[in-house]
């Protein structure tokens, strides 16, 4: 815990107590929570702190007009809002802004709708990722988008962020399963946007400017999905290589294949060490770099053939047809954050950049890492493009820990740059939140953030939902 | 040619003269046509005409700073553009709107880039489908969104749509492809929006909300584009069936199977009528309704086995292996609209509703066909659940004609409601353009349409950009 830490007392001021009054008057006792340890516990997701404050209260919607009597509440009072599902945000989108109240949806957490002849669903935010793929499972079908959280994490934040996943380069993000929301905006109504329907153009696409909105233009209460097929089958290749250069070479050859893996994973020597670390295994010692690919479907064995041959020709040793210890590893990689949480002196980032582009960002990156004397390890999501580089530092006593952190920051900031000149962006799928706040500047040019601005003063004129947050 | 024809002299009025004189200032010659036969041209796509206007002049912009002359012409003197791409459109969302300029774009037809270790290519707004779609080949690759029209449309216009076509459900519809667009915005102002690498959530989604909002909040200049992979192989199965009905459950049958097909296309008994006589072929012979599907990729082979099977069970007749044949029938199906061309007599729709209700809203189509005694054909990218049903009147003379009209607009309005009530939408790729205003309304409640005027309003506060249309 770190950061600038800020007390409120719960109903201090007449103006709170009113509010706080309103606010219970339509709730049980059980949906509303006012004590500090509560407060304190969801006062921030898993992400890194920069300006911490409690919030005012925590409420736990169960329904949509739960949370429509919140969002009046708030409004009559000028109180921000926090939305917030399962707090598995890396990018401090759920850290309690000033002032405010936050809001859980996780109890609304019903599938209200799974019809498998349309293959759609329609479901609380507060349902978890995994929960909605076991209840599609039964019927042959999957919810594609799957970040790593996908055990823990829900729907609605899903929304909130875009997640992406390890499977997004053949499936999509989760923009691209949302057909429709329900979403509670700023005054308090409710709005349906988009069809039920796997294609519509009827009108503006408001549906996926509020995908990835972060909770800034209003409060999602129901999702449409489509879904897709669980693949008929699924093979798995491991293959190892002596260093990071040619695995990342190993990705654009097996584009040149033509063969489009489920998921394609690369692990530095940095994040085998940790593996290995955790679990006891002896990755490090098969090589200093491991790319897993995973096909999918019925021409899953063909194209793992493929992509056999065409890494084994880049210097790869791969792992033969049995691919079961390949599948264990896709399961660690799934794991690999482990019980880590980011904080100041170990951020992760999430860039992503032109795939050509893999090889030499890395080759920055570990420059960097030598150069501002910080430990580095790198995973990426290496069909998108999308890296998660873990920058850290040992902490040691305060004065050398001011320095170091000052080295860690240069080397975030510099990471950073060097992503954008290559093309990149500054997050392929965990979102601004509040923490990459600081470096938005850098991607997007004034006009571009102005346009966003207005459109969030559009939908929230007064600034209550989620502010100091995404954009 | 039919509608409301007003006249506009070009020229005309000391207003129009000082904009023609500014416009003029910065355009070639060759860039810049005032003759009413030229006018009359570029006044109308290929939608239904509801209300006809010649415009001021046609502009074809061969820049960016072309468009952002263009743009700031207009700007100063209250002139609507309509920006235009082939005029392929089919709902009259490049219809000229009163008192307009035409900006034809057709002439920014270079692919700037295609790089295909990143699988991306930058287009000028004129580039045709078919050509973007050859240069890809070239490094095995191919831009997935195929509307009917890809061997003439151009990708500005597919982005003004947000085009679909006959492989949507496998690959996705224009905006599942589009990474990033320059937009000229309503002040002349250049705006970049989106990011060139697979996944990117900074700040909200500009480029999602720009594509398909045909032309109404800015102008798309430039647009980046994901390549996906040529299929590694393709297989066609072709399906006759007895009746609608069971061809139409054979689409679900498929789904049950948990096949993805790159094309599932149905034809009713009207178009295989059209299509014998187009081409003298026999298919009505063979059976009243036929099912196309193609699989595509490593398991293509394996896929179009299970799916011989499953419609083989349901009572179809399909063809053997050699697929050649069911080939060619794709390409007549691409081919279908042949040399018709929307007018008030013969309106194609694009009601797009869940799957499941594919078979219970053609019978209901059919039914009232018969009922308000007008012709109706249907073919529909089944797999998406999207229907092109065509309702059509024989002309005889001006009284028949007015009683018939009247029957055909009432089983259009009927047709809209009734797939309304089943959960769908108005339209599932063509756009609402000009035609389907009178019917967005019944889609898309008050709420949800004054926030899109409000977005309008943001983006355009003069309302120059193609008013009258989208929202």
């Amino acid at each position: 815990m770190a950061g600038n830490t800020e007390e409120n007392t719960a109903g201090s001021g007449a103006g709170n107590e009113a509010f706080l009054e309103r606010l219970s008057s339509r709730l049980s006792h059980a949906q509303l929570a006012l004590d500090e340890a509560t407060r304190s516990s969801y006062s921030i997701d898993q992400g890194p702190i920069v300006d911490r404050h409690l919030p005012l209260a925590v409420v736990w919607a169960e329904s949509v007009e739960n949370v429509q009597h919140v969002v009046r509440s708030c409004a009559a009072y000028g109180i921000p809002i926090v939305a917030r599902g399962a707090g598995t945000g890396v990018s401090g989108g759920a850290h309690a802004s000033k002032g405010c109240i936050v809001l859980s949806l996780e109890r609304m957490n019903r599938i209200l709708d799974l019809n498998p002849d349309d293959e759609t669903a329609v479901v609380e935010p507060g349902v978890i990722n995994a929960e909605l793929n076991a209840a599609a499972a039964e019927h042959g079908l999957m919810y594609a988008p799957d970040p790593a959280s996908f055990k823990i994490s829900t729907i609605g934040g899903n929304v909130a962020t875009n997640a992406g996943g390890l499977r997004c380069a053949k499936y999509g993000v989760t923009r691209d399963s949302v057909l429709a929301l329900d979403v509670v905006m700023a005054d308090g109504s409710l709005l349906h946007t988009g069809h039920q329907t796997f294609k519509g153009v009827a009108g503006y696409d408001l549906t996926a400017l509020l995908v990835g909105s972060e909770g800034t233009l209003g409060i999602v209460v129901g999702v449409t999905v489509r879904l897709k097929y669980l693949p008929h089958e699924v093979h798995t290749v491991a293959a190892f290589y002596p260093d990071f250069r040619s695995a990342a070479a190993g990705v654009l050859a097996v584009g040149k294949a033509r063969v489009q893996p489920a998921i394609m994973e690369l692990l530095d020597n940095g994040t085998l060490k940790q593996l290995d670390e955790m679990n006891g295994s002896e990755l490090q010692r098969r090589g200093r770099s491991l790319l897993l690919v995973q096909t999918d479907g019925f021409g899953a064995a063909a194209e793992a053939e493929v992509v056999r041959r065409v890494l084994a020709a880049g210097g790869a040793v791969v792992t033969t047809e049995a691919s079961e210890e390949a599948e264990q590893l896709v399961e660690l990689r799934r794991s690999s954050r482990g019980a880590e949480v980011d904080d100041e002196f170990r951020v992760g980032e999430d860039i992503a950049v032109p795939r050509s582009r893999l090889v030499d960002f890395v080759a920055e990156l570990e420059a960097m890492a030598s150069r501002y004397r910080v430990g580095l390890k790198v995973v990426a999501h290496a069909g998108d493009g999308n890296l998660h580089p873990t920058f850290w530092m040992d902490r040691v006593d305060e004065q050398t820990d001011a320095a170091a952190l000052a080295r860690l920051n240069a080397a975030l900031d510099e990471s950073i740059r060097v992503g954008l000149d290559m093309g990149g962006t500054i997050t392929g799928e965990h979102g601004v939140g509040q923490y990459k706040l600081r470096w938005l500047g850098l991607e997007q040019p004034e006009p571009v953030r102005e346009l966003q601005r207005r459109i969030k003063n559009l939908f929230d004129p007064a600034g209550i939902l989620n502010p100091g947050k995404a954009i």
